[in-house]
């Protein structure tokens, strides 16, 4: 079988590995039918966080389960599944506590470690706790098939950052943020009840996805302009929730500027240079902050439901689709934010 | 009249003052029955915060009214009332949105501004926003009286507290601190559904109130240790709610290591010496920081009548009670830790 191999700074090849095969008997082997890129797999693609060399790649799977171990439950052979951007028990305290992003067992994909998720098969470890399969009986075209695939991280990750900051009926939101997954944010702040939500964007062909995905207000500016923007806008409150997709100095300056007294910052934006924050910051304005890497392995079985019921569809997302063999192109156009998410189809 | 006057450094007197008199038309006069010594309160006593020599103390004032001026719709002459320690307008988007903590026409009480709340009468402003009147028809006894009390500030807080950290039903907490503000907070943590509730304190008076309150476990420790035995106690999990109700650095560390992957912090221990919290320390285990001072204008409809009703009764913290003649006495006790929280009848 072929799988996506970095192969140092700004290189990703295809190479020829070895079929997985079920080493532990809750392992399952899973063929991938679609496939992604995400903007955190840019980091080692540019040099920015260390990979290891001819290290497999990827970490958004979805697929066809092609065989189980016999201590294998949760999905059987044929099953059309989703798996969350990490492996999880599903039986740890954490992950019972609904904290899968935390699981005493978590493993990544690929890397040294285990299978990449770019890749034509996976070896999936921990299945009984990693494996989502669609229902039986499901209607699965191309379509929902590609609608299913942000479950993997992007969707999940736009949900953590409106649950953390505790979007709900009528909640006023600003998504800082216009990649997946902050379009996402928005699609998930909508799912949630939101009444008006604004997000900041400079670019005007995410800028259409987000208002197709439910934002009411496009914010064409950013930092300082930004926040005075949804100020005014909001009678000088600000927002209930700010949710902060981005992970930069200047995105979590705009949430914090941007969300009201006693409103709340859900952050998924992995952190990069953010200075550490002042206790009395957020104190004397009752200003909640939360956030991290999405627990989705808790999100999936919520969220799966409207996608198949067609209430939810991101696909949008996905702007550009290329074969495994030419996922080095994927990676190029990302790079270049020429394309906001691509499909690979192994 | 008379009213304890701050003359300096561990010095409190008492001095005739004139009566107040309605001002502005949403003006009200109280007269005062019951009101109390506040933690804070200790902080220009021990001379850690400025304060102007000569000004009037105290905010936790409760009583009768007197006279309302001829805007003022919310309560009656004759009326038993309670007051927020911020005096706040009700009608401003951060009061509507809930966060009477940051009213646009938010004042404290005493200084060089407004009447002090210790002392014989107080003059309302925005009496409107700042007059919680008791239902007519209750059964209002000495008991009941000082039962309400701690709605002006300690019962709002600890509940603030475990709002914060988002406590429900069957919610595991750790509540750092055993002044008033941990022990309502235990009693709040309780009321809102708590299953299990861990005070750590090495006081056993304290921890006496404490478990009458509603904590399950007392933790007769400190730092390191007192988080060692709640990750015992939680199967190496931690608590999904940790309420810092004292504001060092000591008890942040304790907090931030008692509660579990995606938990809550749900802070109101003004913090002293706190340093800037790395986003990352929160970040990578999903653990949420929320709190401030506490919006008791919101609270105080919600918590009133559970305490009419008799379900909620934190008067225990009360440990000591003076006349206003003997205020100064109030004040050593609490500077020397020998009380938990005074009465003050003026």
């Amino acid at each position: 079988m072929n799988a996506a191999i970095f192969e140092g700074k700004g290189k990703i090849g295809v190479k020829e590995v070895a079929d997985p095969v079920i080493q532990k008997p809750d392992d399952a082997i899973v063929r991938i039918t679609h496939t992604c890129i995400c903007g955190s797999d840019l980091w080692y693609y540019r040099g920015l966080t260390p990979f290891p060399e001819g290290g497999r790649i990827g970490h958004e799977p979805m697929g066809v389960v092609e065989a189980v171990g016999p201590e294998v439950t949760r999905a059987k052979v044929g099953d059309v599944v989703v798996m969350p951007f990490f492996v999880q028990d599903g039986t740890c305290p954490e992950c019972l506590a609904g904290m899968s992003a935390a699981c005493r067992n978590r493993m990544g994909w690929g890397g040294e470690g285990n299978d990449g998720g770019q890749g034509e098969k996976v070896r999936v470890p921990f299945a009984n706790g990693t494996l989502f399969p669609v229902p039986d009986g499901a209607s699965l075209d191309e379509h929902m098939m590609v609608a299913l695939l942000p479950l993997t991280d992007v969707l999940c990750t736009g949900h953590h950052a409106a649950v953390c900051a505790e979007v709900g009926k009528g909640s006023t939101v600003a998504v800082v943020g216009d990649g997946a997954v902050g379009l996402c944010a928005v699609a998930a702040s909508k799912r949630l009840g939101a009444s008006r939500i604004f997000l900041v964007s400079t670019h005007e062909d995410r800028a259409a996805i987000g208002k197709q995905f439910g934002a009411t207000d496009i914010i064409a500016a950013r930092g300082d302009d930004a926040v005075r923007a949804i100020k005014e806008a909001t009678d000088g409150l600000g927002v209930d929730g700010a949710l902060e997709c981005v992970g930069t100095p200047e995105s979590w300056e705009t949430a914090f500027g941007a969300v009201r007294a006693g409103g709340n910052i859900g952050a998924v934006g992995v952190p990069h240079g953010v200075a550490p924050i002042p206790v009395e910051r957020f104190f004397w304005k009752n200003i909640g902050v939360k956030g991290g890497p999405a627990p989705a392995a808790h999100y999936i079985p919520e969220l799966m439901p409207d996608i198949l019921s067609g209430k939810l569809d991101v696909s949008a997302i996905f702007t550009k689709t290329v074969s495994l063999a030419d996922i080095a192109e994927g990676y190029k156009a990302m790079d270049e934010r020429k394309e906001i998410k691509v499909l690979v189809k192994p």
